[in-house]
């Protein structure tokens, strides 16, 4: 076994809320090894169950290293008072600090408080750790209307993307006035974050719709191996990673002179539920499926090479003279030198939301992508994918979201959306 | 912190897909203990990882320590044919023992194939390791209609469930012929158990529903704790337990004398999904929530007891005079002392599948409960509780479903089925 297939399973973890708060650390190691070995299979990975910082210049959870589960949520704002918003955001922060420190929502929290009250949390994270929790927010375009006084605040990134060929978009499960995007390692703590926020928005906010998804499709650090989407195929190993640092100011973060000044520091979000009719493509012999990728399907290795990592070399000829890797392999439309060096910090989810009635499960990916400026990003990446990429027959995107996400709390006189409403 | 709570979060780990296959065992230990240490604080959990066995008298999946992730299929079968009904069971138990210890569905596998072929493996398990993967099938009621010649063979265990008052029943996602169960630390792993069982039944089956579910709500071990509900209670503290050894026999495995003959050794299925209305759950005070369950909600511990596990005295009265724990209350009605003795081995799961549309997160409790006869057991449980019990007010019954679970597949040459169909 190599030492990267090893560190592949210490790191496809799964949803381990690995024990921690209060029990001292706690590490993972491949039994045989001696306790303080250096070698490179030893991984300690306390980090699955520890807390990730909630305040600094960028908000956690997007260059975070990607945990294995996911709850994302947009909302629809319901009252049309400012005040009633900028008091929830106020709210919605206090208790995102400390529920990704594995605290209770409030103060008084799902016990603590008087029997004759509600309580302040929901209760079914108790005992559990942070778990690596992050709570991200972003804002729609729509929440930029005449509403609240912010349509000019809104940044020219945020105007809507064009119709894609081929989209089968549901309103019903797109957009949204403000998205939260709960990441963890135990899907309950994922899902008990976003029900508290829901719960402290009663009466302000209603929920447009939510996603649930498991096994991250994509990794956001070199650290991390490349995880599998649903079609089996390793997905994200040219993905941005947190430490390409030049990269990320380049291709991720807005800067001030992007405008507006309130996204300094921030980054939009696309969000795309991509059904797969994946009886159809369990059906597809191997070489069709790999050609469509352009990858082999067990190492991940562009055609024409050996290891997941090698160069893809888009000149290569198979015996016949045809390209090795297809005109309209994904790989190739996706690449960045197709689309004018435009990349994205993939942070997908695979999701199975049951059975479409149809006798099939209703299953796909949940595709995230972070951006300094969508139209010059996602849009000519995904226009190139559109037209003519082979896996266009075995997919359909049936939901669109697109938002700006601001800049991190910088400390606890701060909030979600302070800039945008200064 | 108390070594319950420690052990607690040890066991409430989540989809922990540790890291196990080619890599020798994995053990987690709390950070500071010496190795070889025998402080009840250090618990070794490499079965997380591991493989369960597929092969014994019972089924795997009952009485295995839950694992914290499900993903539980009914299938409709769509052939006629009683000959290819039994090739697929055969086929389907030839992938589930293989798959079960940690391995590709098919001979060939996702990528050991011929490229002219579809793979015998859909891929996105590749590299994960067993992950505590079950697969437990069972037979519905509608399976011995007069297409298979199966009619003689239906347990009278198995007739229609009674209509519950308040059930609100929806029967695209209840009943089926067969289900099958898996249930494993890897969400992951789980969806690749029940995909490739759909690929394998092409043609033969249609997935007629499916549902995944999280963080386990119950346990079937004393060495497991009291994982949370999504009312934020604990779930399953007088679960029967599978150090319950002379309980089970009475309680969970049907007896070759309780007829018909190939259903010694297996057990029945209840499953129904109860969606909770959280919303409105979470703005109840703190009293009245622990009033409606009997329990406090910080502890578990019965009303007027102390810890989880002390007795439960439904004798007590409060100062006025009245019944502690209320006559309406949930675990007084739910109590085996007030249902003839009748107990549940429940293995229900957390369930949130987006949300419904009228703001509301469509959440709540996938109930599956294992029991010897469901008509002596599941049935006057749920009478009692349909009737009166106070949680009413706050869940609904949406889905429905009864499975004969046969014995387990002895060996190799055993399959699904084999004894029904010999």
């Amino acid at each position: 076994m190599s030492e990267r297939i090893s560190r592949r399973k210490l790191f496809g973890l799964g949803a381990a809320g690995v024990a921690a708060a209060g029990a001292g650390t706690v590490a993972l190691r491949v039994a045989g090894e001696e306790a303080g070995s250096a070698s490179p299979t030893s991984v300690h990975v306390a980090a699955l169950s520890d807390a990730v910082p909630f305040y600094g210049e960028h908000q956690a959870g997007i260059v975070t290293p990607a945990q294995d589960r996911l709850h994302f949520v947009a909302f629809d704002v319901i009252t049309d008072k400012r005040a009633e918003l900028v008091e929830l955001l106020q709210e919605w922060t206090a208790a995102a600090a400390r529920m990704t420190q594995g605290k209770d929502a409030g103060t008084f929290g799902a016990v603590g408080g008087v029997l004759e009250a509600p309580p302040d949390d929901t209760g079914e994270a108790l005992g559990l750790p942070a778990s690596g929790l992050t709570l991200t927010v972003g804002f729609g375009g729509s929440l930029f209307d005449d509403r609240f006084g912010l349509a000019a605040k809104k940044p020219a990134a945020l105007a809507d993307l064009p119709r894609f060929p081929g989209d089968a978009l549901l309103p019903e499960i797109s957009g949204g006035d403000i998205c939260v995007q709960a990441c963890a390692n135990d899907p309950q703590v994922a899902v008990h974050a976003i029900r508290n926020l829901a719960r402290i928005g009663f009466g302000r906010v209603s929920v447009r719709w939510s996603q649930l998804g498991f096994g991250r499709t994509s990794s956001t650090s070199r650290a991390q191996a490349t995880p599998r989407n649903l079609m089996g195929f390793k997905d994200g190993t040219n993905n941005l990673k947190l430490e390409d640092k030049a990269l990320l100011e380049d291709q991720l973060w807005a800067a001030a002179a992007d405008g507006p000044a309130w996204m300094a520091g921030g980054s939009y979000l696309v969000t795309r539920k991509i059904r797969m009719t994946v009886e159809t493509w369990d059906r597809a012999p191997l070489a069709e499926q790999q050609e469509i990728f352009g990858r082999d399907k067990g190492e991940g290795a562009p055609l024409g090479g050996k290891g997941e990592f090698d160069p893809i070399d888009f000149t290569l000829k198979d015996s016949a003279g045809e390209p090795l890797i297809k005109a309209d392999a994904h790989i190739r439309l996706a690449h960045h030198s197709h689309n004018g060096g435009a990349r994205l910090l993939r942070r997908g989810y695979n999701y199975v939301d049951g059975s479409d009635g149809l006798g099939r499960l209703d299953a796909g990916l949940f595709f995230m992508a972070y951006q300094r400026d969508p139209h010059r990003q996602f849009v000519p990446i995904q226009l190139s994918l559109a037209r003519t990429d082979l896996l266009n027959e075995y997919i359909k995107h049936v939901s669109s979201g697109l938002f700006a996400c601001p800049g991190g709390v910088h400390d606890a006189g701060d909030h979600w959306g302070r800039a945008l409403f200064a």
